[in-house]
């Protein structure tokens, strides 16, 4: 057959000079975003932290094991057997419509109205957070965080060069007057941010919750300054109290980006979750979302709706719930009968983590490889944040360890820190200690 | 607890200037690359097409209803019940080793030696090229690509803001003097492209392979420029005559990055791809995957690991070709028996797609709503060029229909062409033919 003659088009001049190396051939070809990445050290971590005799308190798995797995096998066999031709072909972007529905059901135990078609489902909360970084951010662009800030969120904003800027937060969430603060010193730089990212309930790596009062505070300032909220929310529905709280989405549909996911009320293997926006940001998040991946695993979508509509999902949760608050309870006892003085904790009412100072000069960092080598792992607080600072904390988890290991590992950890302090008092600074 | 003073960094200015509008309250916050969305015309398809009465020879959904729909089922009941601890838990970034390993045996039927090492397992191919994208292309790149090429890549390459450099095809594939030229025209105005982009078989939406003499001197002529190649081989195994080629990979392990998938030879409702590349670009895919989704579904890995394990899945694959390879007979018959004279169209030797050329003066865009109207749907060639061109042309598929439908279809487009003959003949040109 007859091929049309494809014209060259007329290209713009380009002053960059190749410079190979035998190492990586292609050094002159990457973007100036994959210059700039870097592996994270919750990344690193997993590596280290995976060795049996160390006890983990760095990652954030769910304990799926409590899932009745047989129930879920058994559904997902009838799922594949009678609706395979379906759960094995794909389907949109946006998601399967009947998963969407059912996501609606879910959000409205935290106050969200929601209509399916307000809803995208994403590869877990983590492509929503890539996808709205996608479509609101240029590099040198401004986005307004917590301090601390999740860690794989933080990943996110700079790979697509944003400057994270970290509002501070106390015991009862992020700080109204620092959020104003924050925007005001923006603007007196001509600058606006892209938008506002927070973890409002049980806040990774925080441990603490928005109070009621701040919540439509918050709201209100971003709304005043044209600021999207980006409200991600894991943990919500884990609350140790039992009620979830209201979500932020629940006062202002128009300006809160919600984002849900199952992975820690059902299972992170299906690496489902979702995005609920304004109709004009829910389009850019669907078109975003089919040049990224096409569209998610129909069967991973299917199946968690099968979950949903067939199974006590509720009941599970309330499983969860009291197998974390168990967790939590003997992660707090530990540290209260172990830490040494000088060391502060955060009291989580609900998901997964607890957030801990060390005495002043303490380095977490610094003192990680010892800690492994001790057998006890954890998060540096210096990943929650993007310009260094967190050293003297650390992120630790109750969700994965039994009971019994947390205070075992809380132990350990109690020592290594105890042991810091000494070489401290001894040789003047924790950096000077070198593990072989 | 304590909490540290966080300071606001020091961020340049910004001239932006607010401009809200009611309907969209954050049209000014968007990025530069959320502007440039637009929704593909293959999209808007689906849902046309969609009606029961309409045949739709457009879309590449495979024929999964062929599977063992119940073996698969309980195999999946099996993996949940018995290690649902793991198939429901988080994974590495990089995908579960032995998947990986599997992989690498399904490649060395198309001579490609590698280890799992080398292996990113991604959300389909479509997440292999939205990362490639990532890691490789900057606002205002030139990347090459085949004339016409696969629309879901074109996509991506424009969402990254670059742009997209057609180079001309023939019946063997890529023609090397045009992909020479392309670079010398670049290397003039001082430029070079980021990598080539190329389907070696079975094209899409061309339906014609690269031919084997044609294979070194391409990968040569890239390597000699410094120019990733980037082999996209979704159709590969589909090979109707029986045994695959060998990839371009398979002879420059250094200079090609191959993309697989087992989308078509398994299904895509796993949304299982993967990505092979040098040392030094694997690392920064696996960085790009983390921060793009954390981990793929362990579910839908763990599933496909299974299904090579434990599958005759080289069976399977056998009895795809024979099915497509019916329906593509189907279709060659069909267009030979109805097409009018001017028609010309590719004769592919396996994958999915033929590529049909109109006569002079028609245009598949224009055509396409009296198409549908008239119970046939395909996709306009304009989709495949990011230059507007491709209007006398259009992609059909003969993988999803059964042959009586396909025979159906092609004698309902033959009649809209036909009558697009006819008008054209009495008005002066098929522009003006509005369908109510």
């Amino acid at each position: 057959m007859d091929w049309p003659i494809t014209e060259l088009d007329k290209v713009p001049a380009n002053t960059r000079h190749p410079n190979r190396t035998r190492i990586d051939p292609f050094t002159d070809n990457y973007s100036c975003g994959a210059r700039a990445m870097v592996a994270s050290e919750i990344r690193a971590l997993f590596a280290m932290a995976a060795r049996p005799e160390v006890i983990s308190l760095a990652g954030g798995m769910p304990c799926v094991s409590a899932l009745p797995l047989d129930v879920i096998g058994n559904m997902a066999g009838q799922l594949i057997g009678s609706r395979g031709s379906a759960a094995l072909q794909y389907c949109t972007a946006q998601g399967d419509p009947g998963l969407r529905e059912m996501i609606c059901e879910v959000m409205k135990l935290e106050g969200i109205r929601a209509r399916p078609d307000d809803v995208v489902v994403t590869v877990g909360s983590q492509q929503a957070l890539d996808l709205i970084a996608r479509i609101f951010i240029d590099p040198g662009d401004a986005v307004l965080v917590e301090g601390p800030s999740y860690v794989g969120a933080l990943g996110v904003f700079t790979a697509y060069q944003a400057k994270a800027i970290h509002v501070a937060m106390d015991n009862d969430g992020l700080i109204p007057e620092s959020l104003e603060e924050a925007i005001r010193r923006l603007a007196a730089a001509g600058r606006r941010a892209k938008f506002l990212y927070t973890v409002p309930n049980f806040h990774n790596p925080a441990g603490v919750t928005l109070s009621s009062p701040r919540r439509d505070r918050i709201v209100d300032i971003c709304a005043s300054a044209g600021l999207p909220v980006v409200e991600d929310n894991p943990y919500g529905l884990l609350s140790f109290a039992g009620d979830p709280g209201r979500a932020l989405r629940a006062n202002d549909p128009h300006g809160v980006i919600y984002l849900g996911t199952f992975s820690k009320t059902f299972a992170p293997g299906a690496r489902i979750g979702w995005a609920v926006a304004p109709p004009a940001v829910r389009d850019k998040l669907v078109l975003a979302a089919e040049s990224a991946v096409l569209c998610h695993s129909s069967l991973a979508q299917l199946l968690v709706r099968e979950y949903l509509c067939g199974q006590p999902w509720q009941e599970q949760i309330k499983i969860f719930r009291e197998l974390y608050r168990e967790r939590r309870d003997a992660m707090l006892d530990a540290l209260e009968g172990a830490m040494p003085g000088g060391c502060q904790w955060t009291r989580p009412g609900g998901g997964f983590y607890v957030w801990l100072k060390l005495p002043d000069g303490l380095d977490s960092k610094a003192m990680l490889s010892q800690a492994v080598s001790s057998g006890i792992a954890y998060v540096p607080g210096t990943g929650f944040f993007s310009d260094g600072s967190g050293r003297n904390y650390m992120r630790l988890s109750y969700c994965f360890p039994s009971p019994d290991r947390i205070r075992e590992g809380v132990r350990r950890l109690a020592e290594v820190i105890e042991t810091e302090i000494e070489l401290r008092r001894s040789c003047g600074s924790s950096r000077t200690v070198k593990v072989t």
